[in-house]
């Protein structure tokens, strides 16, 4: 069985478009650094004119607007003294799982852009693309979803059965099942874009990822599904869901180590390492407010618990949530920070 | 200022998806000719072994995917003795309106297809893919929308005015400017898909088009049309809808004469004519049931006049529609059967 998790749909105020700044962020963060990778690293292929890019786990933007709109800046600073800039053509095909909101997506794309839009539904751990057909693909926060929860931790009977809604990291054995799959994922997906790729071509990935000997559960974002997972546990006491239920529902998502996520790309071996970076910057931490904490993880994880419970539960669950965030505020503040990292790839 | 029009959305009684069988009827019914027209017309790139295939006016399906399996089948035919035929890949881009609902369109294609698929979103009559992308493009039904409505049939002071929502043919002038923005509509489709096309590569368009003599509003759907406008008459009475927004209210509709569509093909000059065919077929006229009757315009044009003059009024004026057609059952029956043509372009 495999898990669907797209962010919640719309414009409205509970959207993720409405909601997504943070994410935005770290691009912005990582700008100059994409820049100088693209400008040393990407070769048009003056034959055919055409750059082809594409945004695996897309969402509804603005984000992946403002990230392939980053990508072609750098394309047009590198030849912008050439005189075929003008007959360069850029199209982008923004990737998601089938059940993301492209209508939206297609609702909102910018005015005023410059290339040819589509979108391409379908699971990024698989093909989406044809063969040698992209030349750069970027990833951005959505590397850390899992296409499936390990069975033995939904097992209640099994030694590896995780009593909470996430990997916390104190057992080893949740984290060890945890990872296997994250490393078939990810392999899966490096896999994938590799045949995507035009050799020597680019993949960008950007995202979270712990700092060594810290554990999920001492960060921000640990904390908060922690939270999430004890707010579910009220729901399901007040007769809400049923708790064999609630058991055996996890969340499919594992933040990995900066080293676990360099050894998956040296095991695949169709990639050189471009740049591994860790970013920093200015507002890099959620603020702490109540209720902005709660609507930012509503909108990046509400659709899972939706799609489980329903989206009445949901929306009780995350009012659960904005109260026991408020209690949180000096547990939150002493959290460990995670760190933001930027990777370039180049298709060997 | 330029119209929008999108077949209803969605997967219920009253969407397009679900009423959409006659229109796949002529696709069915042309499937010989176009995969005679494949085989000896369409040559693969064994390069890049890539066949990119286009479907502009796509709607949410079911039809756009059977025209798509018809082109891939036919393609597959023809190489079907060759070793290499399992390196080929087919990327599909499904074109409509921004406004078309592609969230339906993605959740509902087939499980089993052998392609790529991407939504591709903008107006048809401007460029919406790379040059030299494209290798096998097809438009079905789509083609007799114009982009806007010409001027002076709006404008109730001028000497062109149509007091129709449609062109009936009875007036000169009113058939003339339709006609006007139909070439250049059709036109400007011409020009963008002779520069997305790769040389050689081919154009597949199917629609209705009048015969010789035959007047719009003899044929059923001229009919159809016009009692849509008296419905609409009858609710502006009863005060549901402004009288003078409804006299500015026009179809963006034009059904050409055979000739016509030549006439345009040959002064674009791009292309050669491979085929010219009117298809005739089995059910090709849609049955004389008032219920069925009704629900087969209003998935088509209930969006336009829902666009216009918001939901409830389309509702009720559906309402109405389906009473007249009741009582114009014997008129129905007289009707001048139209024309269904199947045109295969070759790119020069």
């Amino acid at each position: 069985m495999s898990t669907s998790f797209t962010m919640l749909g719309g414009e409205g105020p509970d959207s993720y478009r409405q909601h997504s700044k943070y994410q935005g962020g770290l691009f912005e963060a990582a700008k100059e650094k994409i820049n100088k990778a693209i400008s040393m690293k990407l070769d048009i292929d003056f034959t055919s004119n055409l750059v082809n890019i594409a945004d695996f786990g897309c969402s509804t933007g603005p984000n992946t607007f403002k990230a392939v709109q980053t990508i072609i800046d750098a394309v047009e600073d590198k030849y912008q003294k050439e005189s075929y800039l003008d007959e360069i053509e850029f199209q982008v095909f923004f990737n998601d799982s089938s059940n993301n909101d492209f209508n939206t997506l297609f609702k909102t794309l910018p005015q005023t852009r410059k290339y040819f839009a589509s979108g391409v539904p379908g699971s990024f751990f698989g093909r989406v693309l044809p063969r040698n057909s992209l030349h750069v693909g970027v990833s951005s926060y959505s590397l850390h979803f899992v296409s499936k929860i390990p069975k033995e931790i939904k097992d209640r009977d099994s030694h590896g059965w995780n009593k909470d809604i996430h990997c916390t990291g104190f057992s080893k054995e949740v984290v060890k099942a945890y990872l296997d799959q994250y490393k078939i994922d990810m392999g899966s997906f490096l896999i994938a874009r590799a045949q995507e790729l035009v050799s020597g071509r680019l993949l960008l990935l950007l995202g979270s990822c712990l700092p060594n000997g810290v554990q999920m559960s001492e960060t921000l974002n640990g904390m908060m599904i922690d939270c999430i997972g004890s707010s579910l546990n009220d729901i399901a006491k007040e007769g809400l869901i049923n708790q064999e239920k609630l058991e055996t529902f996890k969340l499919p998502i594992y933040v990995a180590y900066a080293g676990e996520i360099k050894q998956i790309i040296d095991d695949n071996g169709c990639y050189t390492i471009a740049r591994f970076d860790i970013i920093s910057y200015e507002n890099e931490e959620i603020p702490f407010d109540p209720k902005f904490l709660t609507v930012s993880f509503k909108v990046t994880i509400g659709g899972i618990v939706s799609s489980q419970f329903g989206q009445h539960v949901m929306e009780k669950t995350f009012e659960v949530v904005k109260t026991k965030t408020q209690e949180m505020i000096p547990q939150l503040a002493n959290a460990k920070p995670g760190m933001q990292y930027l990777i370039v790839l180049q298709r060997i």
